[in-house]
Protein backbone atom coordinates (compact mmCIF):
# COMPACT_ATOMS: atom_id res chain seq x y z
CA UNK A 1 0.00 0.00 0.00
CA UNK A 2 1.32 3.64 -0.63
CA UNK A 3 0.89 5.10 2.74
CA UNK A 4 2.45 3.36 5.72
CA UNK A 5 0.66 2.34 8.94
CA UNK A 6 2.09 3.54 12.29
CA UNK A 7 0.80 1.77 15.34
CA UNK A 8 1.04 3.41 19.11
CA UNK A 9 0.41 0.38 21.75
CA UNK A 10 1.76 0.40 25.01
CA UNK A 11 -0.34 0.17 28.91
CA UNK A 12 -3.21 2.64 30.54
CA UNK A 13 -1.09 6.42 31.04
CA UNK A 14 1.89 6.03 28.78
CA UNK A 15 0.88 8.67 26.57
CA UNK A 16 0.10 7.69 23.48
CA UNK A 17 -2.79 10.10 22.28
CA UNK A 18 -0.30 12.82 23.12
CA UNK A 19 2.05 11.24 21.28
CA UNK A 20 0.18 10.21 18.06
CA UNK A 21 -1.03 14.07 17.90
CA UNK A 22 2.33 15.48 17.85
CA UNK A 23 3.69 13.19 15.34
CA UNK A 24 0.76 13.68 12.87
CA UNK A 25 1.68 17.47 13.42
CA UNK A 26 5.45 16.74 12.65
CA UNK A 27 4.22 14.60 9.21
CA UNK A 28 2.21 17.19 7.79
CA UNK A 29 4.89 19.55 8.33
CA UNK A 30 6.99 17.28 6.05
CA UNK A 31 4.13 16.90 3.69
CA UNK A 32 2.38 13.61 4.14
CA UNK A 33 -1.41 13.32 4.40
CA UNK A 34 -2.15 12.09 7.99
CA UNK A 35 -4.82 10.44 9.69
CA UNK A 36 -4.87 9.97 13.25
CA UNK A 37 -7.10 6.87 14.46
CA UNK A 38 -7.93 4.38 17.20
CA UNK A 39 -8.75 0.92 18.67
CA UNK A 40 -11.17 -0.05 19.78
CA UNK A 41 -13.83 2.98 18.58
CA UNK A 42 -12.16 4.31 14.89
CA UNK A 43 -15.12 4.23 13.25
CA UNK A 44 -18.76 4.65 14.07
CA UNK A 45 -19.79 0.85 14.32
CA UNK A 46 -16.31 0.71 15.96
CA UNK A 47 -17.69 3.64 18.65
CA UNK A 48 -20.35 1.23 19.97
CA UNK A 49 -18.38 -1.61 20.24
CA UNK A 50 -16.07 0.64 21.91
CA UNK A 51 -18.92 1.13 24.55
CA UNK A 52 -19.04 -2.25 25.50
CA UNK A 53 -15.54 -2.98 26.04
CA UNK A 54 -14.22 -0.16 27.90
CA UNK A 55 -16.92 0.96 29.76
CA UNK A 56 -18.57 -1.09 32.82
CA UNK A 57 -18.43 -4.11 35.05
CA UNK A 58 -15.10 -5.80 34.51
CA UNK A 59 -16.69 -9.02 34.65
CA UNK A 60 -19.43 -8.50 32.15
CA UNK A 61 -18.04 -11.10 29.50
CA UNK A 62 -14.67 -13.25 29.68
CA UNK A 63 -11.75 -12.72 27.71
CA UNK A 64 -12.64 -14.72 24.60
CA UNK A 65 -15.97 -12.58 23.93
CA UNK A 66 -13.43 -9.68 24.16
CA UNK A 67 -10.74 -10.93 21.91
CA UNK A 68 -14.17 -11.72 19.13
CA UNK A 69 -15.50 -8.03 19.46
CA UNK A 70 -11.74 -6.62 19.00
CA UNK A 71 -11.07 -8.18 16.24
CA UNK A 72 -14.40 -7.50 15.00
CA UNK A 73 -14.11 -4.26 15.85
CA UNK A 74 -10.31 -4.21 14.16
CA UNK A 75 -11.81 -5.85 10.71
CA UNK A 76 -14.56 -3.11 10.33
CA UNK A 77 -11.80 -0.46 11.18
CA UNK A 78 -9.60 -2.27 8.50
CA UNK A 79 -12.02 -2.20 6.16
CA UNK A 80 -13.51 0.56 6.04
CA UNK A 81 -10.96 3.47 7.57
CA UNK A 82 -7.30 1.91 7.37
CA UNK A 83 -6.76 0.29 4.28
CA UNK A 84 -8.95 2.88 2.35
CA UNK A 85 -6.32 5.71 3.38
CA UNK A 86 -3.47 3.58 3.05
CA UNK A 87 -4.45 2.81 -0.41
CA UNK A 88 -5.00 6.50 -1.27
CA UNK A 89 -1.29 7.19 -0.32
CA UNK A 90 -2.36 8.57 3.88
CA UNK A 91 -0.43 8.13 6.70
CA UNK A 92 -2.46 6.14 9.34
CA UNK A 93 -1.23 6.56 13.46
CA UNK A 94 -3.36 4.28 15.17
CA UNK A 95 -3.78 4.35 19.09
CA UNK A 96 -3.39 0.60 19.85
CA UNK A 97 -3.93 -2.15 17.46
CA UNK A 98 -3.87 -6.28 17.51
CA UNK A 99 -0.53 -5.83 19.65
CA UNK A 100 -2.63 -4.48 22.30
CA UNK A 101 -5.35 -7.44 22.25
CA UNK A 102 -2.26 -10.07 22.23
CA UNK A 103 -1.28 -7.80 25.61
CA UNK A 104 -4.24 -7.44 27.08
CA UNK A 105 -6.25 -10.58 26.31
CA UNK A 106 -3.11 -13.10 26.46
CA UNK A 107 -0.55 -11.71 29.09
CA UNK A 108 -2.78 -9.35 30.96
CA UNK A 109 -5.32 -11.95 32.40
CA UNK A 110 -2.31 -14.46 32.65
CA UNK A 111 -2.75 -16.90 29.53
CA UNK A 112 -6.69 -17.33 30.08
CA UNK A 113 -6.94 -17.24 26.36
CA UNK A 114 -4.80 -19.23 24.24
CA UNK A 115 -1.93 -17.55 21.34
CA UNK A 116 -3.48 -20.19 19.19
CA UNK A 117 -7.00 -18.37 19.25
CA UNK A 118 -5.78 -14.90 18.89
CA UNK A 119 -3.14 -15.70 16.08
CA UNK A 120 -6.35 -17.39 14.25
CA UNK A 121 -8.15 -14.78 14.99
CA UNK A 122 -5.92 -12.27 13.48
CA UNK A 123 -6.00 -14.57 10.45
CA UNK A 124 -9.72 -14.44 10.26
CA UNK A 125 -10.17 -10.30 10.74
CA UNK A 126 -6.63 -9.07 9.65
CA UNK A 127 -4.83 -11.70 7.28
CA UNK A 128 -1.51 -10.98 6.47
CA UNK A 129 -1.51 -7.23 6.49
CA UNK A 130 0.84 -5.88 9.70
CA UNK A 131 1.63 -2.25 10.57
CA UNK A 132 5.26 -0.94 8.89
CA UNK A 133 5.90 0.45 12.44
CA UNK A 134 4.91 0.05 15.93
CA UNK A 135 6.05 2.21 18.78
CA UNK A 136 5.61 1.09 21.76
CA UNK A 137 5.58 3.46 25.24
CA UNK A 138 6.99 1.30 28.03
CA UNK A 139 6.19 2.66 31.27
CA UNK A 140 6.22 1.27 35.56
CA UNK A 141 1.84 0.83 35.69
CA UNK A 142 2.17 2.51 39.03
CA UNK A 143 3.19 5.84 36.43
CA UNK A 144 0.86 5.42 34.27
CA UNK A 145 -2.25 4.10 36.26
CA UNK A 146 -2.16 7.02 38.44
CA UNK A 147 -2.40 9.19 35.04
CA UNK A 148 -4.63 7.49 33.73
CA UNK A 149 -7.27 7.55 36.75
CA UNK A 150 -6.16 11.68 36.32
CA UNK A 151 -7.29 11.93 33.36
CA UNK A 152 -10.72 9.89 33.54
CA UNK A 153 -11.28 12.64 36.53
CA UNK A 154 -12.30 14.97 33.03
CA UNK A 155 -14.11 12.29 31.09
CA UNK A 156 -18.18 12.26 30.56
CA UNK A 157 -18.14 8.42 29.91
CA UNK A 158 -15.74 6.81 32.31
CA UNK A 159 -13.09 4.57 30.26
CA UNK A 160 -12.21 2.60 33.11
CA UNK A 161 -12.91 -0.71 33.01
CA UNK A 162 -9.24 -2.12 32.43
CA UNK A 163 -7.67 -0.22 35.01
CA UNK A 164 -10.62 -1.42 37.78
CA UNK A 165 -7.83 -4.81 37.28
CA UNK A 166 -5.35 -5.37 40.07
CA UNK A 167 -1.77 -4.18 39.41
CA UNK A 168 -0.17 -7.93 38.72
CA UNK A 169 -3.07 -7.56 35.44
CA UNK A 170 -1.03 -4.43 34.18
CA UNK A 171 2.61 -6.15 35.29
CA UNK A 172 1.79 -9.08 32.92
CA UNK A 173 0.46 -6.63 30.44
CA UNK A 174 3.84 -4.57 30.23
CA UNK A 175 6.03 -7.92 30.00
CA UNK A 176 3.63 -9.06 27.49
CA UNK A 177 4.63 -6.08 25.17
CA UNK A 178 7.73 -6.25 25.72
CA UNK A 179 8.27 -9.80 25.01
CA UNK A 180 6.12 -9.08 21.56
CA UNK A 181 8.61 -6.70 20.76
CA UNK A 182 11.37 -8.87 21.40
CA UNK A 183 9.77 -11.19 19.04
CA UNK A 184 8.86 -9.33 16.34
CA UNK A 185 12.13 -6.72 16.41
CA UNK A 186 11.67 -5.14 12.54
CA UNK A 187 8.15 -3.94 13.46
CA UNK A 188 8.14 -2.66 16.81
CA UNK A 189 10.02 -0.17 18.97
CA UNK A 190 10.34 -0.11 21.93
CA UNK A 191 10.57 3.91 24.15
CA UNK A 192 11.07 4.32 27.37
CA UNK A 193 7.74 7.07 27.84
CA UNK A 194 9.00 8.15 31.85
CA UNK A 195 10.02 11.31 30.33
CA UNK A 196 8.94 14.62 29.38
CA UNK A 197 6.94 14.99 26.39
CA UNK A 198 8.84 16.91 24.59
CA UNK A 199 12.09 14.22 24.79
CA UNK A 200 9.88 11.33 23.76
CA UNK A 201 8.59 12.93 20.84
CA UNK A 202 12.37 13.74 19.97
CA UNK A 203 12.62 9.96 19.82
CA UNK A 204 9.60 9.34 18.02
CA UNK A 205 10.47 11.43 15.51
CA UNK A 206 14.01 10.12 15.06
CA UNK A 207 12.72 6.43 14.62
CA UNK A 208 10.32 7.69 11.70
CA UNK A 209 12.93 9.87 9.93
CA UNK A 210 15.34 6.63 10.31
CA UNK A 211 12.63 3.78 9.20
CA UNK A 212 11.23 6.01 6.53
CA UNK A 213 14.09 8.22 5.10
CA UNK A 214 12.53 11.01 5.96
CA UNK B 1 -25.78 -30.65 31.39
CA UNK B 2 -29.00 -31.53 33.20
CA UNK B 3 -31.46 -29.30 30.98
CA UNK B 4 -32.24 -29.55 27.34
CA UNK B 5 -31.56 -27.02 24.82
CA UNK B 6 -33.53 -26.69 22.28
CA UNK B 7 -32.85 -24.12 19.11
CA UNK B 8 -35.29 -22.89 16.69
CA UNK B 9 -33.97 -21.97 13.04
CA UNK B 10 -35.21 -20.93 9.60
CA UNK B 11 -35.59 -17.36 7.41
CA UNK B 12 -37.38 -14.17 8.38
CA UNK B 13 -41.01 -14.64 9.19
CA UNK B 14 -41.21 -18.34 9.97
CA UNK B 15 -43.13 -18.00 13.18
CA UNK B 16 -40.13 -19.01 15.38
CA UNK B 17 -40.96 -16.79 18.18
CA UNK B 18 -44.94 -17.83 18.38
CA UNK B 19 -43.63 -21.41 18.14
CA UNK B 20 -41.32 -20.81 21.10
CA UNK B 21 -43.84 -19.41 23.40
CA UNK B 22 -46.65 -22.33 22.90
CA UNK B 23 -43.87 -25.18 23.33
CA UNK B 24 -42.77 -22.95 26.46
CA UNK B 25 -46.48 -23.00 27.79
CA UNK B 26 -46.37 -26.90 26.70
CA UNK B 27 -42.96 -27.99 28.77
CA UNK B 28 -44.17 -26.12 31.69
CA UNK B 29 -48.08 -28.24 31.61
CA UNK B 30 -45.37 -30.76 32.08
CA UNK B 31 -43.44 -29.68 35.03
CA UNK B 32 -40.31 -28.46 33.20
CA UNK B 33 -38.51 -25.50 34.28
CA UNK B 34 -38.03 -23.21 31.33
CA UNK B 35 -36.62 -20.25 30.02
CA UNK B 36 -37.06 -19.01 26.34
CA UNK B 37 -34.69 -16.17 24.77
CA UNK B 38 -32.99 -15.21 21.22
CA UNK B 39 -29.46 -14.93 19.23
CA UNK B 40 -28.28 -12.08 18.49
CA UNK B 41 -29.27 -10.20 21.64
CA UNK B 42 -29.76 -12.72 24.90
CA UNK B 43 -27.89 -10.89 27.64
CA UNK B 44 -28.32 -7.16 28.43
CA UNK B 45 -24.52 -6.91 26.49
CA UNK B 46 -26.10 -8.93 23.74
CA UNK B 47 -28.97 -6.83 23.28
CA UNK B 48 -26.31 -4.15 22.59
CA UNK B 49 -24.67 -6.43 19.87
CA UNK B 50 -28.17 -7.19 18.47
CA UNK B 51 -28.63 -3.35 17.58
CA UNK B 52 -25.19 -2.95 15.43
CA UNK B 53 -25.89 -6.56 13.88
CA UNK B 54 -30.04 -5.92 13.19
CA UNK B 55 -30.60 -1.96 12.25
CA UNK B 56 -29.04 0.13 10.17
CA UNK B 57 -27.35 -0.10 6.38
CA UNK B 58 -26.65 -3.35 5.16
CA UNK B 59 -23.50 -2.55 4.08
CA UNK B 60 -22.18 -0.47 6.99
CA UNK B 61 -19.85 -3.75 7.83
CA UNK B 62 -19.04 -7.24 5.87
CA UNK B 63 -19.44 -10.56 6.22
CA UNK B 64 -16.42 -11.21 8.71
CA UNK B 65 -17.25 -8.56 11.07
CA UNK B 66 -20.92 -10.22 11.30
CA UNK B 67 -19.39 -13.31 12.07
CA UNK B 68 -17.44 -12.21 14.77
CA UNK B 69 -19.67 -10.23 16.58
CA UNK B 70 -22.63 -12.96 16.23
CA UNK B 71 -20.07 -15.00 17.83
CA UNK B 72 -19.23 -12.34 20.38
CA UNK B 73 -22.87 -12.55 21.17
CA UNK B 74 -23.46 -16.23 21.31
CA UNK B 75 -20.16 -16.73 23.60
CA UNK B 76 -21.42 -14.58 25.95
CA UNK B 77 -24.80 -15.80 25.86
CA UNK B 78 -23.50 -19.54 26.59
CA UNK B 79 -21.15 -18.57 29.14
CA UNK B 80 -23.66 -16.04 31.18
CA UNK B 81 -27.66 -17.48 30.85
CA UNK B 82 -28.02 -20.83 28.82
CA UNK B 83 -24.81 -22.87 30.59
CA UNK B 84 -25.79 -21.98 33.84
CA UNK B 85 -29.75 -22.87 33.26
CA UNK B 86 -28.82 -26.61 31.94
CA UNK B 87 -26.43 -26.64 34.23
CA UNK B 88 -29.33 -25.90 37.01
CA UNK B 89 -31.83 -28.56 34.97
CA UNK B 90 -33.59 -25.99 32.96
CA UNK B 91 -34.83 -26.23 29.70
CA UNK B 92 -33.39 -23.85 27.38
CA UNK B 93 -35.79 -22.77 23.76
CA UNK B 94 -33.74 -20.42 21.96
CA UNK B 95 -34.66 -18.06 18.83
CA UNK B 96 -31.65 -19.01 16.74
CA UNK B 97 -28.39 -20.31 17.35
CA UNK B 98 -25.36 -20.93 15.43
CA UNK B 99 -27.02 -22.39 12.13
CA UNK B 100 -28.19 -19.00 11.55
CA UNK B 101 -25.10 -17.91 11.71
CA UNK B 102 -23.54 -20.78 9.16
CA UNK B 103 -26.74 -19.74 6.92
CA UNK B 104 -26.62 -16.27 6.66
CA UNK B 105 -23.12 -15.74 6.52
CA UNK B 106 -22.36 -18.88 4.72
CA UNK B 107 -24.95 -19.74 2.12
CA UNK B 108 -26.81 -16.37 2.25
CA UNK B 109 -24.06 -14.49 1.30
CA UNK B 110 -22.68 -16.67 -1.20
CA UNK B 111 -19.69 -17.90 0.80
CA UNK B 112 -18.13 -14.40 1.58
CA UNK B 113 -16.72 -16.29 4.32
CA UNK B 114 -15.62 -19.44 4.36
CA UNK B 115 -17.09 -22.48 6.29
CA UNK B 116 -13.99 -23.10 8.09
CA UNK B 117 -13.68 -19.62 9.00
CA UNK B 118 -17.01 -20.30 10.88
CA UNK B 119 -16.55 -23.46 12.05
CA UNK B 120 -12.82 -22.10 13.89
CA UNK B 121 -15.03 -19.32 14.83
CA UNK B 122 -17.32 -21.83 16.59
CA UNK B 123 -14.80 -24.00 18.24
CA UNK B 124 -13.17 -20.75 19.66
CA UNK B 125 -17.05 -19.40 20.78
CA UNK B 126 -18.65 -22.83 21.78
CA UNK B 127 -16.18 -25.31 21.73
CA UNK B 128 -17.90 -28.70 21.30
CA UNK B 129 -20.97 -28.48 22.69
CA UNK B 130 -24.21 -28.20 20.41
CA UNK B 131 -28.15 -28.24 21.32
CA UNK B 132 -29.47 -31.37 21.64
CA UNK B 133 -32.59 -30.79 19.22
CA UNK B 134 -32.81 -28.05 16.56
CA UNK B 135 -36.20 -27.37 14.53
CA UNK B 136 -35.32 -25.69 11.65
CA UNK B 137 -39.02 -24.16 10.31
CA UNK B 138 -39.06 -23.86 6.52
CA UNK B 139 -40.98 -21.49 4.57
CA UNK B 140 -41.00 -19.77 0.61
CA UNK B 141 -38.88 -16.22 1.52
CA UNK B 142 -42.00 -15.08 -0.55
CA UNK B 143 -44.35 -16.26 2.68
CA UNK B 144 -42.01 -15.16 5.08
CA UNK B 145 -40.71 -11.86 3.90
CA UNK B 146 -44.08 -10.42 3.94
CA UNK B 147 -44.72 -12.25 7.26
CA UNK B 148 -41.83 -10.08 8.30
CA UNK B 149 -42.44 -6.69 7.07
CA UNK B 150 -45.86 -6.79 8.57
CA UNK B 151 -44.88 -7.51 11.94
CA UNK B 152 -42.24 -4.81 11.50
CA UNK B 153 -44.69 -2.06 11.59
CA UNK B 154 -45.48 -2.32 15.41
CA UNK B 155 -41.70 -2.20 16.15
CA UNK B 156 -40.47 0.50 17.95
CA UNK B 157 -36.74 -0.08 16.63
CA UNK B 158 -37.23 -1.59 12.90
CA UNK B 159 -34.68 -4.62 12.73
CA UNK B 160 -34.79 -5.41 8.77
CA UNK B 161 -31.61 -4.99 8.04
CA UNK B 162 -31.67 -8.56 6.74
CA UNK B 163 -35.01 -7.97 5.30
CA UNK B 164 -33.51 -5.13 2.65
CA UNK B 165 -31.55 -8.16 0.98
CA UNK B 166 -32.33 -9.05 -2.25
CA UNK B 167 -34.64 -12.61 -2.68
CA UNK B 168 -31.99 -14.46 -3.96
CA UNK B 169 -29.85 -14.29 -0.08
CA UNK B 170 -33.35 -15.36 1.29
CA UNK B 171 -33.12 -18.11 -0.94
CA UNK B 172 -29.43 -18.89 -0.24
CA UNK B 173 -30.12 -18.74 3.45
CA UNK B 174 -33.28 -21.79 3.13
CA UNK B 175 -31.13 -23.69 1.09
CA UNK B 176 -28.73 -23.53 3.58
CA UNK B 177 -30.83 -24.51 6.40
CA UNK B 178 -32.13 -28.01 4.58
CA UNK B 179 -28.15 -28.43 3.83
CA UNK B 180 -27.48 -27.83 7.31
CA UNK B 181 -30.45 -30.48 8.60
CA UNK B 182 -29.42 -32.98 6.16
CA UNK B 183 -25.94 -32.86 7.24
CA UNK B 184 -27.00 -33.36 10.67
CA UNK B 185 -29.96 -35.54 10.79
CA UNK B 186 -29.39 -36.49 14.28
CA UNK B 187 -29.95 -33.35 15.74
CA UNK B 188 -32.21 -31.38 13.54
CA UNK B 189 -35.97 -31.85 12.47
CA UNK B 190 -36.94 -29.42 9.31
CA UNK B 191 -40.55 -28.52 9.23
CA UNK B 192 -43.54 -27.41 7.07
CA UNK B 193 -43.80 -23.56 8.54
CA UNK B 194 -46.64 -23.29 5.42
CA UNK B 195 -49.83 -24.05 7.92
CA UNK B 196 -51.85 -23.01 10.70
CA UNK B 197 -49.66 -22.20 14.06
CA UNK B 198 -51.93 -24.75 15.74
CA UNK B 199 -51.19 -27.26 13.75
CA UNK B 200 -47.25 -26.59 13.68
CA UNK B 201 -47.01 -26.30 17.13
CA UNK B 202 -48.90 -29.82 17.38
CA UNK B 203 -45.81 -31.07 15.18
CA UNK B 204 -43.26 -29.40 17.27
CA UNK B 205 -44.95 -31.21 20.71
CA UNK B 206 -44.72 -34.34 19.04
CA UNK B 207 -41.22 -34.12 17.81
CA UNK B 208 -40.09 -33.01 21.16
CA UNK B 209 -42.37 -35.63 23.29
CA UNK B 210 -40.20 -38.60 20.69
CA UNK B 211 -36.84 -37.42 21.26
CA UNK B 212 -37.52 -36.29 25.15
CA UNK B 213 -39.76 -39.19 25.73
CA UNK B 214 -42.13 -36.91 27.20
Amino acid sequence: MKGKFITFEGGEGTGKSTQIKLLEKYLQQKDKNVITTKEPGGTDVGAEIRKLLVCGDKDKFDAVAEALLYFADRHIHLTKKVWPALEAGTWVLSDRFADSTFAYQYYGYDKRVSREVLERLYQIAVGDFKPDLTIILDLEPEVGLARSFNKAKSMEVKELRFEGRELAFHQNLRRGFLEIAAAEPQRCVVLDADKTIEALHRDIVKIVNEKFGI
